[in-house]
């Protein structure tokens, strides 16, 4: 988002090889959801990949199981847990317990598990978990206990409908045991859950496609969504030079990659533009080596969500693409950012319709009609 | 419209305080209905209020009749009035009566008043009338007898359905017993419907966002449609200072304030370049007593539909879109009209798509997805 003082942190981020794509290339802005609709990480990345995101609905608990493979069945309900800091009144203090080290959380994570009976706790990164309920016929019906602020207490978990009341209470009660099992922990002494969700089945990424598709993520959620669709995922990368490393290895394996980085949305959400625009700077750096590793032959860069760090939190601001390839064109737009992408031969476009306009650049679509 | 020798209207008028929010804020084009489609004032107000035009159709009667706070019952059929001037062989040469003054109108209606019996007849502005058939069963489905053109007699009020064969005899018979009694009338001598409807009921705006709504405006066809969607109705102001005051007044009173200006629309539609210009311009400088009197956390400035003097009608063309707020973003556009908005970082998108976009930047929408 920019104001009057700053661009976006794209904007004003040195970043001479997206640059490059923008010029040689066709930009444009896509809206992930809808106009004026802010997206999770789900939604947004189901867009990417070509499916409606307001058919395809998917909690954060399915989303986490999927990216630590952790199996779900039907009955079974999981939700996103953070570990928290809660001060003397119980009040939120910090929602994610100091950006607690993985260390840490796995020790405070086997503690739990030690103490707590009748549920699963799973550490994901960093401060967060994925915390399933197993169970016959529990309905995931379940509202957030995450008050996604500081200064008040968490929230109790209420059934969004009485089919879910007997969830509702059993949540409310592993909760109060494991609040008891983390009093006296420094940072981590409270646990926020949210995304409640069950078992999701959704038609594979190849069966709509006819592509391969393959995936690469530092973090197990986006590796997640991934599996969930069909994707191969490629390993568990710990940086962004593991990844080009496992795309060199695999590039035969598949049609279609997905590389996912976290940097900048991270940065984003702690409100911190500087760290924001070294991410991005990041990321240009990285391009050289991920285009040497892969040979593609059309590259999209692009957003499955802003999150500006004047907000620290995701937004609903369209986000910038580039789509480089030997037919994709280009327009008079040479940098790569949101206002300059605006004018961009892409227009701007919901972020379901970039999947598509891929395939077509390379060569994946038929003609239609006679 | 802009054609090889003029900008648009607005292009041309000189606006310092609208275009201080278009450098400020972010811009686009907002296309009322559909692409190519001409909106009538009900469908272009639908949609900047986030009801589906193509979905909610309210005739012209029904609003006029909400406007003049003239209830309607299931059977009635009301359609919008024209004072009109026909010529010695009863063809239209003015369908406005020569822009004949309120108290010229009101000595007309109260004349057919007295004579006419069956049908009630209001004045609303100007040769603006709204006439209400009071029945059991009346069916609204008749077509218009304005043929919107001079040089042509009136059209018979025509069955659009077998099943409004009675009601369009009613209002046949009635024409006939009014024109009869116009006779001799030196501008008004004649009456043109159009926009036959009856009872409708409307989801209310609160309902669909959660926002209490007002609105001021100096035409009562605008406050009706407001008062169908459930917004408070804010006095009866005479001019653009009267609507300041009574911002200024209620402006605690609601979480979303609908500013009608008819000024720029009435001078398109007669053609009047120069007083198109002039009426823009207006508006122009009343934006800083419009934003003292409110304070507004976002501002958005729009049309319903186009109304270019070169056609002296309604058009189809998008209309420019201004969004002002601290969480608007900004694009590179510094001047507010077409040309400079449709490079804007809104695109060009549908005019139902601008609320969820103002609920966003004013913090009332959540995040959609985990």
């Amino acid at each position: 988002m920019a104001d009057q003082a700053h661009g976006t942190e794209l904007e004003d981020a040195i970043t001479p090889n997206l640059d490059r794509l923008a010029r040689e290339g066709v930009t444009g802005l896509l809206e992930p959801v809808g106009p004026g609709v802010t997206p999770g990480s789900g939604p947004g990345h189901l867009a990417l990949f070509g499916y409606d995101p307001l058919e395809f609905v998917l909690g954060r608990g399915a989303l986490s199981a999927a990216g630590l493979g952790v199996e779900l069945h039907p009955g079974d309900v999981a939700a996103r847990g953070n570990l928290c800091t809660l001060d003397a009144d119980g009040n939120v203090v910090d929602r994610r317990a100091g950006r607690i080290t993985d260390d840490e959380a796995r020790r405070v994570v086997a503690r739990l598990s030690a103490t707590v009976q009748g549920v699963e706790i799973h550490h994901e990164k960093g401060h967060r978990l994925l915390v399933v309920f197993r169970g016959e016929g529990l309905d995931p019906r379940i509202g957030d206990t995450d008050p996604q602020t500081t200064g008040v207490s968490p929230l109790d978990p209420r059934p969004l409908d009485p089919a879910a009341a007997s969830a509702a209470e059993l949540v409310a009660a592993k909760l109060t045991e494991i609040h008891r099992a983390l009093a006296g922990e420094p940072a981590a002494n409270g646990l926020l859950l949210r995304g409640f969700d069950t078992h999701r089945e959704l038609p594979r990424f190849e069966d709509r496609t006819g592509l391969r598709a393959a995936a690469v993520a530092v973090y197990p959620m986006y590796r997640g969504i991934a599996k969930l669709l069909g994707f191969d995922v490629l390993g568990s990368p710990a940086d962004l030079a593991d990844q080009v490393r496992l795309l060199e290895k695999h590039r035969e394996d598949a049609d279609y990659f997905f590389v996912h980085v976290k940097d900048a949305d991270a940065a984003g959400e702690d409100g911190d533009r500087g760290a924001k625009v070294a991410a991005i700077e990041g990321v240009d750096e990285a391009i050289p080596d991920l285009a040497a590793a892969l040979e593609p032959g059309v590259i999209a860069v692009t957003g499955d969500h802003a999150t500006p760090s004047q907000m620290a939190a995701h937004s609903w601001h369209p986000v910038p693409v580039v789509v480089h390839g030997p037919r994709s064109g280009r327009d008079d737009t040479d940098r790569f950012g949101e206002r300059w992408c605006r004018a961009g031969g892409l227009g701007v476009r919901p972020s379901m319709q970039l999947l598509p306009i891929l395939m077509a650049n390379a060569g994946h679509l038929a003609k239609y009609g006679a």
